[in-house]
């Protein structure tokens, strides 16, 4: 075999010539039993064993083990067939910099030690992470971090740092980080810290390779291909049909969106430019995340061409508003192009009407997209999904399972009902990654559907928990979120310091409100009252930072001064955090 | 504190207020010593001596460890003050299941158990990995893996499956795979595994943030922070002064200089769209990465107004060509905009002659973006950075760490000149992330740069490398690779059976060539001669991942039939790497 026949011809020596196995250890069978301790330490026990015992003593202790490990037991302790393990033994990292490791002759032992090393402070991270009694966050300002907090010194210099100074590095990283996964970290809408997630994301990395062609990425290329089908079948498009890819988030995703449906109606913008085509519009709710207009700014339709939909006081788009508007650009000579629908805004949460709309799009002839990043993931919970009532009539979603599916950042999908579109928009047919002349079926390459060239693996992750958890456990993980958010609102909706943003319970896990200290609560509603009122969430924020006990989210919205919203994907949280929470807003904000 | 009085109210019990440490050992202190081991088997160890050996005994055993190890030592074998270590154990995972993890009451033991599995199969990948006795790949067809492999089923489904089978999922991942890092992988600009960069990784996805707020990545904003000015500086911007952020991949570096030197001129185009611009045109090489021709379809200018340039027979803009096709436009009444010098092209590894094309776009006032995708990583290099010699004049530079650097997937960053640019081009100020009352300098948020909202901590394993390999290592390994370029080159040049792409020593590390087998070498240039040699790469190529020996990549340019290139930016790899290569080649080329 090729593979096995390595050159002998020339040049410098092989590294791999040298045996790069571990020492075997010359000490009897029964040394082997003590590896499994710190290796430096085994040894000396068995080298105290070896003086201190007669040899009739050591085959006698040898023996008895065997009575009473199985042979696995005791192979898993020594090198075997299998793969020989690797222990953590104390090793000197003082004196060891990156170039003993791996590819270095004689690497292998100091790669192992420090990436079991690296392994130990991350676990630690880990349990912590989960463990109430630890702060979320140690706050510092940038410019306490940028002059060096006890020697964790951010610069860069020409010279290597030892590999125990790496290791600082690693663990005050994590000190002065945020811990995301903290069951009381509320801020954002990507929370929680999924264990088959990370174990994903480590292979992931450990694989380092790209999406962008089967030749170098022939598992996730179809992992990726049977989960987008999958997904493509819980949004309702007959036998999952259709296309998508993973982008690197949900922004990029709706980009897609946008040009797929220019695509479709302006084929020849793809080679001529927007001067091809009339004055192209776009809708998307007032509510609606700002990726939309960030891609009419980008793609040259421009942020005026992105016309805003008024919603109702939940929030959703008013169908009656997309209508009139539609109609208003056409009688200005303008091409209606684009609807997007919200399911799940980010503030309210709200889940825009799509029926409604896609009625609309079908009667004027648009494009109907539906950006699910934040909401897609209620698709997978019988009780919730008819919140996206008529997704399956959507012609592109975009759903980000790193955020409501608790999927390590990042995973974003966007979904297009036709096929070849986004190939046909995309592709540029580059010769040297997307040769005709493979030996396989080059139609599982995926790169000329990218905007992008290389393309990080995001799926691996995704799929490892699907298969871990099943279709079930990322519905029982989105109910129980909802749960605890409905948990909330109940418990603050009458309550006294308290006022909700909104009638009504919040359809999706944002709980929108003001929190109103003693003192502003018995004031009329004025301007006095209203810039004051705008200042508290801030201020409880900059508290909660400061402690570093929990966060969550404030804006303003419209001209609503500033309310907190409060949004639930952490696997983590329980009642006692939702509990935790409105304590530590009330034990902040009463003398404000 | 806050953060240490964990609430007391209501709801369900908090699974934190159980004792989650592991059981602290009741045998004496000796036992300590063993638990190095599988703990499982160091308590057996433990009961056995108990039983085996008097009190007296013991004590000796204890009192001479302690003479022979430091206190330290002896610590790290027990639950200290420090954080407890985890050791393995032979778990059962057959009856585990991922609702059993952390967050889950008791859920730390499995969870570190679990993830010191998975550890244990990715540090054996690694080892593999840079084993030269192991495969590159082990080649299988769409259709075979879809079918499954020996229990290998990639399909989802509703019930979740055991921790056991999740494990196997993972080791059949990898089975599968294509090991990027192996010494004689040499198909991609990305290539090699870097220690310290997965280390990286395995921080960054166990951090699992965001870069967009300071707030929630106060590290990573700061490293991407530093770490981009040390690259200005390198550039040779004075002052390191200047913009820039990392994006997911080269592609989109060059689609944001695109957008940024639309802004500087055309700033109403982000309002107005693409017609309030005349018409807008874009120069780049006809041998330059794709992603310019990607952008310029996707921002609206339509592939027809990208200009390919001529180049020289190695591959380098012309200048004069340059400046002809700008005239020729403006004399159509087109604006030219912005012309991309190509740092190391994709094939050729060539490099335009940047200041030649800066007196043009100075003459014209155009934009000057230098895509130093593949070849920025030379500016490390004392010796060679004199290839990108102008760059200091360009407007924007594409660097991406991940390819010639070494850095894992993904890390590219996009870095321009005028500071201010990118935010006013992007920012679309989203009340919800980007408050403006927060506590701390709100100057230190990116995500207004970015096109992205979400955005992936790109950054963390750059920076971890700088710190481990100093200016110099990454220096080391550059020139390290050119000459083991320059090796190959001087081997195969004048060799019986190879014929050059081009004339003269390559520019990079690019080596491209064709070879010639017996059955060719006579035979005059002709038609029939070309079709032939036409299928000898892609003959080679297959058989090469076939047996899975090695892996390089191969196309057609121009009206050149399909030749190798040979690419090398693996750390890993050393001359018997390229003379096992051309072995390869001749071995399953020469009865062709």
């Amino acid at each position: 075999m090729a593979a096995s026949a390595p050159s002998s011809s020339g040049g410098d020596p092989d590294p791999n010539s040298t045996n790069l196995r571990p020492p075997s250890t010359t000490y009897d069978s029964w040394c082997g039993v003590a590896h499994g301790c710190t290796r430096k330490l085994g040894m000396k026990i068995c080298g105290f064993l070896q003086k201190n015992n007669s040899l009739e003593e050591k085959s006698r202790i040898v023996s008895s083990f065997r009575e009473r490990q199985s042979p696995k037991n005791l192979l898993s302790c020594e090198n075997s067939d299998r793969d020989s393990r690797f222990r953590r033994t104390e090793t000197d990292f003082s004196n060891l910099f990156a170039r003993d490791l791996l590819p270095a002759k004689n690497g292998e032992e100091p790669t192992m030690q420090f990436l079991l090393e690296v392994v130990d402070i991350l676990t630690n991270y880990v349990r912590k992470t989960f463990d109430r009694s630890t702060k979320v966050l140690d706050f510092h300002h940038p410019h306490q971090l940028l002059e060096g907090m006890e020697g964790f010194n951010l610069e860069l210099s020409d010279q290597p740092e030892s590999l125990e100074q790496i290791l600082v590095d690693c663990r005050d990283t994590l000190k002065y980080g945020v811990r995301t996964g903290h069951p009381r970290f509320f801020n954002q809408l990507s929370t929680g810290l999924d264990i088959i997630g990370l174990a994903g994301e480590w292979l992931t990395s450990t694989a380092n390779t790209n999406m962008f062609t089967y030749e170098i990425a022939p598992v996730f290329v179809l992992m990726e291909q049977l989960t987008l089908k999958k997904m493509r079948e819980i949004i309702g498009w007959s036998g999952g049909d259709g296309d998508g890819i993973f982008s690197p988030g949900g922004a990029i995703s709706n980009m897609y969106s946008v040009m797929v449906a220019r695509y479709k109606y302006f084929p020849e913008v793809k080679t001529k430019g927007m001067s091809a085509a009339p004055r192209l519009v776009l809708f998307t709710s007032e509510h609606s995340h700002y990726s939309i207009k960030k891609a009419g700014a980008a793609l040259g339709f421009g942020t005026e061409n992105v016309i805003l939909l008024n919603t109702d006081e939940k929030g959703r788009v008013i169908p009656a508003d997309l209508e009139a508007k539609v109609i208003d650009a056409k009688q200005k000579g303008y091409v209606p192009l684009f609807v997007n629908a919200t399911a799940g805004t980010t503030v309210y949460g709200a889940f825009d009407p799509i029926n409604e709309i896609a009625d609309i799009c079908e009667k004027y002839n648009m494009w109907l997209h539906v950006d699910g990043a934040w909401g897609g993931g209620l698709l997978m919970s019988r009780k919730h999904r008819h919140k996206l009532s008529g997704v399956e009539r959507a012609n592109s979603v975009t759903w980000n399972p790193h955020k409501m599916m608790g999927v390590p950042l990042q995973c974003s999908a966007i979904l297009v009902r036709e096929k070849g579109l986004l190939q046909g928009c995309n592709q540029m047919c580059a010769g040297y990654l997307f040769q005709p002349d493979k030996q396989y079926d080059i139609t599982y390459d995926t790169g000329d559907k990218a905007i992008q060239c290389g393309r990080h693996v995001d799926i691996f992750k995704f799929w490892l928990m699907w298969k871990a958890k099943g279709t079930i456990g990322f519905e029982q993980h989105i109910n129980k979120c909802l749960e605890l958010s409905e948990y909330l609102y109940t418990k603050i909706k009458n309550r006294e310091g308290y006022k909700m943003v909104s009638e009504g319970e919040p359809q999706h896990t944002n709980v929108c409100f003001w929190y109103i200290p003693p003192s502003l609560r018995g004031m009329p509603d004025c301007e006095d009252r209203r810039e004051r009122l705008h200042k508290v969430a801030p201020k409880i924020k900059a508290m909660m930072m400061e402690s570093g006990s929990t966060m969550v989210g404030y804006q303003p919205q419209g001209n609503k001064v500033n309310f907190f919203r409060m949004v639930i994907s952490n696997p983590a949280a329980t009642r006692s955090d939702i509990d935790f929470l409105t304590d530590e807003i009330e034990r902040l904000g009463q003398d404000l």
